[in-house]
């Protein structure tokens, strides 16, 4: 993304904007990053598609050795499997009925499909097993932690769980899950993937999987992990674009050699300059993300003062009405769900094709 | 709204969790009490359609009497015109090449259509005149405040922009813009109300246009503007669907007879209880607004202590995975935008019809 000029913009041709656009150069180098980073570590990739909900997304990380496809809610899970996915990974409890009854009707239907969930109660167990068809759901134990999420609390109710899986019909133990990704400190996520390790050991269970989260601690994961007997399954899922922002300042890769590139650029027109030195943006919530950190000016002595609905005001010397603008984005798993279809786009920002998202 | 009962939910039979319904009770008194507003106020109401961008809900406000729809991006202007609206007002000025030549053939075309779309530069000005077709653009010379987002800061700006489109071949001056959105107290809008009226009186314009916009100061409009000669246009938007956080706290029928109901719900399920009185809810920034307050849980005693990405952790006694919670909306502009369909029900949650959107 070195070379950026704002006058290369033939994708806008018969575009209105504002518009985000697909850099497919960042999108495969990141995708083949990640696949070669968990490929060194010995560890399987199972990218989180919420992040980007996207066929062509997805088809790329498969075709990549993706392991499995993680979502977050049932309905991701059934456009997972509509993307390809032989192999779809909640990563939650599920307790939708609906859900539940679609999971079942396809792992009856076809021997190939793996469909994999957390749980970390009985209760969850239970609705589990009443909704089992002919093949049984398998489940991950979540252990969690203070301060966390969902996921047992300790060992004791993780053996619990586990133990009460063992002895229902309907559910067969696959294994650990966890989620490191609110821990803020290298030691603290050390401490908690040795919690994690010690719950595998404990299962009674033929090669168990391990699955773990997020695109912030993966080289300590990488690092940790190597020695268990487990499947580690990583479900890394902003690593897919990165960003200017959030995930530019956290990504693992600060810390250990590899880099992933920002794919999400998005642009807009300056609409009004009411005052010296004030410029009104046609690109609001509606178009760019802003829940973690605000969008990135990629034009020098462009400040951004507020977002609104359809609009950012910025601080900028020397814009008028009409001047395009670029803005990295911050936070990709709120940016991609704003747009039905993006184009991708080549180096010179000719379209080379389209990512179609699938969110509500 | 009043009888809720979780249990009544036949409307989920068949649908996954999450799911944002639109109660079409409320739908109907809030276009219906809007409208009459209006009408006993002696304005016209040109219902801003960003916020919901659907056209089932556009027909239902153009049947109520709509004099237009308002739009904020040339985008949202082809979707409002695919939506029925014979005259739309594009709230913004126009830069984009690719929404103003669309906008100049639709006029070429249809003399029975009208595009509206606000001014605030010379610049601006030429920008629309170059891309007219045989009818020229018409346009509403807008002043601003300082503060505020875009618009001219005086009334010698306003009027140089005015004679520069009465100069100027391919416009056509059609009276003044505002929006008073921005302003936090009643002498502030008077002040600027009165500004406008000011800036009206000074166009040589038979039958001058006068629009203001927003669902927080009508009340205040309705009683300031009733003596103008121009024609007062309304172009609120929130209130089609009302809200339980932002808008019931700020709605002028707070301070005047009459009310809005709110009319949209998230339904989510419990996915995990890891710790006594707290729960992680399937619902998050995917599923429900989170910018101007967040959610408002119909249940007593639930707490939402952050949203995620896909969740929601609540503080809350006796709740276990499964249970299903219902929550109000603060911010119906970034409520719609996360779906794409959305079922209509009515007072017992049976789906009474469909609500798609055009969002991205």
């Amino acid at each position: 993304m070195q070379g950026f000029q704002e006058r290369d913009r033939s994708v806008f041709d018969g575009a209105s904007l504002p518009l985000m656009v697909v850099h497919r150069e960042a999108l495969e180098h990141n995708i083949a990053t990640m696949a070669a980073f968990a490929r060194d570590h010995g560890m399987e990739l199972a990218p989180h598609a919420k992040t980007h909900m996207s066929g062509e997304i997805a088809t790329m990380q498969l075709e990549a050795g993706a392991w499995a496809l993680t979502v977050a809610t049932p309905r991701q899970a059934m456009a997972a499997r509509e993307f390809g996915a032989a192999r779809v990974m909640v990563a939650n409890q599920v307790v939708d009925p609906v859900g539940l009854e679609w999971a079942a009707a396809e792992l009856a239907a076809d021997p190939g499909f793996d469909f994999l969930s957390f749980v970390d109660s009985v209760a969850g167990v239970d609705i589990l097993a009443r909704h089992a068809s002919s093949r049984p759901f398998s489940v991950l134990v979540e252990l969690g932690h203070e301060g966390g999420r969902a996921g047992c609390r300790t060992l004791e109710q993780l053996l619990e769980v586990a133990a009460h899986v063992q002895r229902t019909d309907g559910v067969e133990l696959a294994g650990i899950a966890g989620y490191e990704g609110a821990l803020k400190t290298a030691p603290e996520v050390r401490k908690y993937l040795y919690q994690l390790q010690e719950a595998v050991e404990h299962l009674r269970v033929k090669n168990p999987i391990l699955t773990v989260g997020g695109s912030q601690w993966f080289d300590v994961i990488g690092r940790e992990l190597v020695t268990t007997q487990a499947r580690v399954v990583l479900r890394a899922g902003a690593y897919v674009t990165h960003d200017d922002g959030y995930y530019r300042e956290r990504t693992p890769f600060n810390r250990v050699p590899g880099e992933l590139w920002p794919a999400l650029e998005v642009w807009a027109y300056v609409l009004s300059t009411p005052e010296p030195g004030l410029a009104i943006v046609g690109m609001g919530k509606r178009d760019a993300p802003y829940d973690e950190g605000l969008p990135v000016p990629r034009r020098g002595g462009v400040t951004i003062v507020k977002m609104q609905d359809q609009h950012t005001v910025v601080r900028a010397d020397g814009l008028k009405p009409g001047d395009l603008l670029a803005f990295g984005i911050s936070h990709p798993c709120t940016a991609f769900d704003k747009w039905r279809t993006l184009p991708l786009v080549d180096r010179d920002y000719r379209r080379v094709g389209t990512i179609n998202t699938r969110f509500g």
